[in-house]
């Protein structure tokens, strides 16, 4: 269709608001009356509230509130475990959690009034990291837990057995660390109620509707009393879901003055304040059989969620079992995932939600064991990777997969047989070449028994589309793929569709922008929508016309009669412009609008965490070339390239966007980002301390696109932001192993790590040739 | 139902805001960069414009732009006549028509701007009244009209043969003046274009969906590209819907300016740039036969619509022939209208919509036929009145009337029958009594095929509705009454419905309050809406209980087994949040959600103005004591008593304060109120001069409800806003004739004209006795 942009590189339909820097953020938005928000965050990890001094901070002309724990509805909240108040009460859990906050008429009035309080503390000794948690006597983060959040158990099939067939057994332990979500936009949140007891909450989110029924909760109020409108947000990244308290402390502050009010978290706020991504502590071992089918993994996992649980309990789920999906011959699988309570700052949702850490350790895991078996490890992927039809080990059908092309992909884009056969030489500065491969799902039906979302359209007598969603966009391009779809579906410009930013008002009800489901989820029900709407015109059209439905054709936003000898003779028909105006203006007429909900036949998983919980599975597969320096240890990424089968491309522009970003955000989780913590002080909270890679600090990052045709997604497509960001960190430890034959099992590869293990590789060698 | 509030004094839901200073008016949105808005006003009632010199304005610091007509599009707009430009553009054609328009940083920079810009002027002669405007030979206000805007000839019956069965024939001509809506707030607007280059106008208007076409086409852009959101709205009274330019100059300058744009109409601004009523000339004969039966009616209308036609031709529709339907009696009519241009202001929309007009000289010329054949008015009325049941002369199907019960209901509220009889005294001050009855629309199908209404009900998870309507409340109740049907239909707290106020972009299609049409039509639309959503709850419960939807009571925000041996064994069934939860999170499950339109089986009025326009028709009957002042000729409304035939009072609070309203109003206009034009200038465009009744010169408001339970409203009502305006000028008319012995026949009733028309009356007793 002329108009089709499906399958086609198109500008994101929120470009030009942004590139002209008049989108509206939450801190953009100005209010007369406006207050300004600021916190006083705990400066110990684990201490009683003995005492807050605020009168001097009240006294202060220009302060209107000031709030503490004492003040904060008594009802605790939280995802799963009920353990929140919305500022410490009793008890400080870590460092940088929220105290005391101050509303006032500008922020340097806000900030004199911090300087003003006094708060005594009892400092009680910390939890400092998972082990220390967990040693008998240790104090409890919260009281009766003994400091465990969570624990998985899994069992399938015969682990021990399985084992006994293998040609090669590997096991290991390795580390993985938390990353900041890194948006540009720090979270920042302007919230007022009005005299009619609505409070309403302007803030960039992924999810509103779940926003909304977090506040609710938090603030022990209907959910029909809070409006919650997503503010044009600048990268969410799984950091501006239902854990961050930015928008939750603006939320509630609102409810105490008439005035609204804003809170714009500075970046340190913002590092101190955010839910970085669960550190994880894996155990593993795998074995393969002398044909490189994997027989059994037995997998060990000690998982900090920090001082609060958050979503880190389902974070810790997709750990402990996602990749063992992506090989369709596992059939004999054990693990035991603890997620543990520690004073150190909470954890949580990150893009790939718990993937990149269990596949670092997988892919790492799957390179040794080729070479065990003196197999090319693409090979060993390729023997086992799981194909369309297949129902893996935990239930996963899947309907799709292009793993197998994904991994092709990578092999023939990067030269892979020859580098990996190259001669590593002697040179200071080696390079070698690694790969991995993820999967993912799109969609998760894990919040309650649905995981549908609903597309409202509505034409207006200009013919033209408003497309109402509860999907959020972040930046990932949502809203273009929503209007492409509905622009290829009523064949009409891109530009005649208006996607409307969710606002829990007047928004469709919709679980919002995690588990990469929204193309795979709103894409459908969008779909039927347009068709629904497009039936509701030809049916007009069909009376206006004389001439049965299915002797109408449609183009260029007109209906018109597709053979000679109708009424409509010169075919020229009627705009969809005139048969809106038709459908209105008609005895029994009314604005022409439909409403289309798409809920896949998915299952929750069951409580052994078995079931087909999503409705397609997208694949990925990364090479890393990577140059090592012999002298300082640092790791340079040379060359990479990502293969996306993300199902159908409808927009191959976001596709590789996405894909670079996600390579980019792995880049730097393995080689560059680490939150540094002393004595779970965070030391490094800022941009330059805290060091994500730069364009300079990247290659040229190339992507590929493999389309696998879902039978359940729109065109065939399935979600594509985040599958990209799994494979990356073990392709780039498997890269340095084939450069420097050193294996770095702990992240980030830093130039010390890489350094320590070639002088314990060079002293073993010797130690060898002297033996 | 508990809940219930139908039928009980309800205070508005919007209320708590207002009385709060908290709700949001149009003035009272600041936004950054915010631009201020002034406009340069014609100050000849008619000249070609020869040069405007801008640039001195255009060179001031803060001066952002400075616009003329030259700069408006071309393409003219209009109602029904296409003969606007946004600015005017080569001729001006009144005084007080916008000429330029500048946007400045403050409004200080706006008017210093303003001083600066030099116009040069051509006067032409000016067409200064509806006789001149049809001399031959005078100058036309837009060329080739003739200066006739719309002509109405309509006849039915025979009415020469019917006259001459007549015992009483009376003929006489009537003047009306024009009245200014006067409501409180003046018309203030803000407006911005985003980067996307949709345009939002935050503005209070009575019809949202129509303004947005309106600016579509001034503006000549697609109507969806426009946002109209109704801002809190101080008062209506038909000037804020699709004529005042406040809102259309201010959405047109936004376009021009990246920067929001704000137009505050001062209060003089208001009064050049509304549309004030329609004037009329009523030369009217009727006649009756012995029992009182009015065997005919002939009319001719010479009314004035001002410089630009607007929705003047409609008004004028219902001046000539209305109120013939409120005589069921009556065959035969035959009337002529003309509407006509003059350089005078246009004039337009206003509660009773031309009603008051044509029912003054109704009411008074029944008050002399009632005298000629020796009945009292009031019998007379009786004698004529319209019943259920009756087909009108003009098509009007009559489902309720509760006229003969008005007349009844003034009739004993006033002891009328002993206060017509008394003697009137010799007194310097003497009393008098006098009626008049009135018949409106509730809706009316005018605007092309549809006068339907929609509503769409969310249910939030806490059990709460949301609901969506595309009609406005001005301060009339219709947000009070939606919320009070859903209330009561769904057995919720009032508090448990939230109405949202209208916006383009989210609410359905509607085309808004105009015609007292919404509780008759957005009414029934709530109801079924309400029974849609309580059916899709009931569904959800039956599942739940296993129990029939037969078997199942609601109340109480909960819906349970009513019968015993069910597995609901407690009764205690499920909330309206669990349902509200267990329908979305389901297999196939969604956001609770339905939307109802109801568009009554009315007709559109055939091209001799036939037909049955509207679902029902309300009626009013009113008695007027007044004390007139011999010495003076001052005429003091002492009290006064409006019976409303409602149908069924939904809210008696809002049905009592709508009538004492509109009964103030009405005397405004007969005692108080008068545009004072000078060659088409207005002289007293400030509320110094033009003299609104305030509390001091009302009486004490008497009004009474009469219930005839119309089959199509809903729960029996019909429309309560404006029949009430309708009948009081004939009362004061006839009063001041049963006080004195003179008839007014010339609105307002000043002073002066009664000591003349005293005086006449004097010389024509001293004549009659000399002779």
């Amino acid at each position: 269709m002329e108009h089709s942009t499906i399958g086609r590189d198109t500008p994101q339909v929120t470009a030009r608001d942004k590139v002209l820097g008049r989108a509206i953020y939450g801190g953009d938005l100005k209010m007369p009356g406006m207050l300004h928000l600021k916190v006083i965050r705990s400066p110990y990890a684990h201490a009683r509230i003995v005492r807050i001094e605020t009168e001097a901070a009240r006294a202060l002309p220009g302060v209107h509130l000031v709030l503490t724990g004492e003040d904060t509805p008594t009802r605790l909240s939280g995802v799963a475990h009920k353990e929140h108040r919305i500022l410490a009460t009793g008890k400080v859990r870590f460092i940088g959690e929220e105290v005391v906050a101050v509303a006032a008429v500008d922020e340097d009035t806000a900030r004199e009034a911090i300087d003003c309080i006094q708060i005594e503390y009892e400092e009680l000794p910390a939890v400092l990291n998972p082990d220390h948690a967990l040693l008998p006597g240790t104090i409890e983060v919260h009281h009766g837990s003994g400091n465990i959040a969570h624990e998985y158990d899994i069992v399938r099939g015969d682990v021990d057995a399985a084992f006994e067939t293998a040609v090669a057994v590997y096991e290991q332990t390795y580390e993985t660390h938390s990353q900041y979500p890194g948006y540009l936009e720090p979270m920042a949140t302007v919230a007022w109620q009005g005299a009619d007891g609505r409070l309403s909450v302007w803030t960039p989110t992924q999810t509103p509707f779940l926003q909304r029924m977090r506040f609710a909760e938090a603030l022990d109020r209907p959910a029909s009393t809070i409006r919650v409108v997503q503010a044009t947000t600048g990268g969410g990244f799984g950091g501006k879901t239902v854990e961050e308290c930015n928008s939750l402390i603006c939320a509630w502050v609102a409810t105490k003055t008439r005035r609204p009010v804003r809170f714009l978290n500075s970046r340190l706020d913002d590092f101190q304040g955010a839910r970085a991504s669960v550190p994880e502590r894996i155990w593993l071992k795998m074995g393969v059989d002398r044909n490189g089918v994997i027989v059994a993994k037995d997998v060990r996992i000690i998982a900090e969620c920090g001082a609060y649980a958050g979503l880190a309990p389902e974070v810790l789920q997709v750990s402990v079992m996602r990749s063992d999906n992506m090989h369709g011959t596992l059939k004999n699988v054990r693990a035991n995932a603890k997620l543990v309570y520690t004073n150190c700052p909470p954890r949580g949702a990150f893009r790939g939600f718990g993937g990149p850490q269990m596949t670092f350790c997988v892919n790492s895991h799957l390179d040794v064991l080729a070479d065990m078996i003196g197999m090319d490890p693409i090979d060993l992927h390729l023997r086992n990777a799981v194909k369309a039809g297949d129902v893996t080990v935990h239930g996963f059908e899947v309907g799709s997969s292009g793993l197998s092309d994904c991994l092709k992909q990578i092999r023939d884009e990067t030269g892979w047989d020859a580098k990996r056969a190259r001669n590593k030489g002697t040179g200071i500065r080696r390079r070698g070449i690694g790969m991995g491969a993820a999967i993912h799902v799109s969609g998760n039906r894990s919040m309650g028994d649905w995981d549908g979302s609903t597309v409202t359209l509505k034409m207006s007598e200009d013919g033209r589309v408003h497309l109402f969603t509860g999907e959020a966009d972040m930046g990932q391009g949502a809203y273009t793929m929503l209007a492409q779809i509905c622009s290829h579906e009523l064949a009409i410009p891109l530009s005649h569709v208006t996607v409307m930013p969710p606002d829990t008002d007047t928004a469709p009800y919709g679980l919002g922008s995690i588990a990469s489901r929204v193309t795979m989820i709103a894409g459908p029900a969008a779909i039927k929508a347009s068709r629904e709407m497009l039936a509701k015109l030809m049916s007009v059209a069909s009376g206006k016309l004389n001439v049965p439905v299915d002797g109408l054709q449609f183009a260029d936003g007109r209906i018109f009669a597709g053979n000679a000898g109708t009424s409509d003779v010169e075919g020229k028909g009627f705009s969809y412009a005139e048969l809106a105006r038709i459908y209105i203006y008609r005895q029994g007429g009314e604005g022409l609008q439909v409403t289309a909900t798409h809920d896949p036949s998915t299952v929750m998983a069951s409580s052994s965490q078995y079931g087909n919980v999503a409705p397609a599975y997208s694949f990925a597969a990364q090479a890393v070339e990577v140059e090592v320096d012999m002298e300082t240890g640092k790791v340079i990424v040379v060359d990479t390239f990502v293969s996306d089968d993300c199902g159908k491309a409808l927009n191959p522009l976001a596709v590789h966007g996405q894909s670079c970003g996600a390579v980019a955000q792995s880049i730097g989780w393995t080689l560059y980002e680490h939150l540094q913590y002393q004595n779970c002080q965070l030391l490094n909270g800022n941009f330059a301390d805290y060091t994500m890679p730069t364009s300079d600090s990247l290659p040229d990052i190339r992507s590929g696109i493999v389309e696998s045709n879902d039978p359940n997604g729109p065109y065939g497509a399935k979600g594509a932001s985040e599958t990209a960001i799994v494979p990356g960190a073990g392709a780039i430890a498997n890269a340095v192993f084939d450069a420097v034959g050193v294996r770095i099992n702990s992240l980030p590869i830093t130039p010390e790590k890489v350094l320590a293990a070639l002088a314990a590789l060079t002293k073993a060698q010797f130690a060898k040739v002297e033996s």
